[in-house]
């Protein structure tokens, strides 16, 4: 059973989804084709690095994890196909494939320069649809990485923030907001123990196990599923009711002795 | 061919449903997989419980349906697989199975307490990926509901505001929106018979056959294909030229003979 | 391998998506389902006809593409179903064939009237689960045409507007907006040469090879990978940019030697 996930942010109603899976299924009738995401926001890498770091090892070895958000298509940038932990993954050079190397350290790559993999006469506009479905497609058959080009010099890598202690507290930020508006620290879930608490935007807050735990109307922050400090509102939004967002400063520090 | 259908509120971006599909298909690779949707507004049991009322039973016998509405994730909420009618269905007990309950009363539940079919550890804040996911899974390739656990003394549910009579009218009210601005209302479509007409928001309009037959720019109502009256505007939201939503009042009464 | 793609404006929460695949994989469990988009505005049938044009050659000869676009549900508007260089279509008669007939004039369709590939007692209000699913899913099963119904006398078509030459210019229009704002015209890619320049909304713009290349905080044109003129902004939305959106006037001309 033969794997390709496609993460991007074409959105779906202009059609260009369609004519990557198209591709596909015209190279490999047999593979399965699994969307995770096409509603990353335009452009948005380090988003888009978040989400796959969620779900690519989740998945079986021999899928093929596409990420394709894609600012700099047809200029200099490079095409990547990769492998970690005996996932596949195919995306521009241009750090979406950040936490998985993060996660993953021995991870390896190769430059997509051979043709024989690629669309015929390949557009400068859209490489999703003429370079990294059909590298997909023909790594889901078993091609080897070394087939699509030689490995990269080096290759874009965007640094997450990192939380560091300051008067007994570790500081750390917002990386990101969720569906639901809650907002994701850098600050590991590791560090919290027994009575511990966490100020954002002036506010202390309690650490809760969950978000059914959170105080009505108010706010609290939950070790969330990716094991990070998350701060989250009550059934709302936390990022509506703190007008917070990405960037915003969070700290977690122990209770002091009352 | 084994199904599993997905129903969430995640929205995409994040990557959590690709958690959950990466988690099914590492249990089960040949499991098909259906996205149903996961484009819920955020905690809405109620739209939800409506959605899956729509498809459930046009699936074939032995489909798995997972809906994952699920504000109270972590707290003391039983988690809940079920059959109806040969189909299975995996979802938080909070009332999202309530439709598919009135339709086929005879449908049997377990609480989902055997940790064998969850994941290790299990989060407090992401069960659709460790606990509903894995057992949907399960479900699909052939796990009994009873060896999940027992059945449930009682589940939530979820009652629909029901209509009645009152001045000869048939009195209800608007229980959902449509993507298209429709009014769907809670007034059986067998009431409606030759020569009725509905009221809402101090307006009578006409009973039509389908929406192509709404006078332009006004309103009407069709019996929509749930079998329930609906009222819809001519090629526009009929909740906005209305200003009518959730909770509005609509009658259906027999047209006074002029 | 079987493979039937969805496009529709119906978004996914309501359940109506789930209703047309339940009712294709009833009829046919083993076809493979693939989702292109829910989401095209509502009632944008040329929105339709473009994405679609986009993908439909891309896939495999035997694909069934449903397109349900369909305002005129229920009224006397026809059902067709059609095949194009091997591959099938069904979609309602209102011209969201028209970019596929415009490629490929060989074209030949039928009304579906035959009630034997119907749901018993389709509703007027909801064809796509009804008349149009429960067609695909025999298409793909291997149904002929013929069996569906009579060729039609006509069928609708909507034409783009042209191009015309005036002043030494090529003169057109924008005639969709991509989700990241880029502005699709109706000027052929292969009337671009060395030297051109793109005139809208009373700014004169380069030309230049992909969207990397616009110049920051400005707008450029490229050729698309659908071989138009399209008009990007670096890294943002043309259209809010230029407040430019369908039916925006645009030209191209050769560069005045200076």
């Amino acid at each position: 059973m033969s794997r390709i996930t496609l993460l991007t942010d074409f959105g779906t109603r202009d059609g260009y989804v369609g004519a990557m899976k198209g591709v596909i299924s015209s190279i490999f009738p047999g593979v399965v084709v699994d969307d995770v995401s096409h509603d990353v926001a335009p452009g948005d890498i380090l988003g888009a690095a978040l989400a796959l770091s969620r779900y690519w090892r989740l998945y079986p070895p021999g899928t093929v994890h596409l990420a394709v958000v894609d600012p700099g298509v047809g200029t200099e940038r490079a095409a990547l196909a990769a492998e970690a932990d005996r996932r596949f993954f195919v995306a521009p050079d241009n750090g979406v494939l950040s936490r998985v190397r993060d996660a993953c350290p021995e991870i390896r790559f190769a430059r997509i320069e051979n043709p024989l993999f690629m669309s015929p006469n390949p557009s400068r506009t859209f490489h999703g649809r003429d370079v990294f479905a059909p590298v997909a497609a023909h790594l889901a058959l078993g091609a080897h990485l070394s087939r699509l080009g030689p490995p990269p010099a080096a290759t874009v890598r965007l640094e997450e923030p990192s939380a560091s202690w300051a008067d007994a507290a570790l500081v750390g930020e917002v990386v990101s907001l969720d569906r639901f508006g809650n907002l994701v620290t850098n600050l590991p879930g590791t560090s919290v123990g027994k009575d511990y608490e966490v100020e954002i935007g002036g506010k202390t807050i309690p650490v809760v196990g969950t978000y059914g735990e959170v105080p009505a109307d108010s706010v609290g922050a939950v070790v969330n599923s990716d094991g990070r400090v998350e701060v989250a509102a009550r059934e709302r939004s936390a990022a509506d009711l703190l007008s917070a967002g990405v960037g915003t400063r969070v700290s977690l520090r122990k209770t002091f002795p009352s």
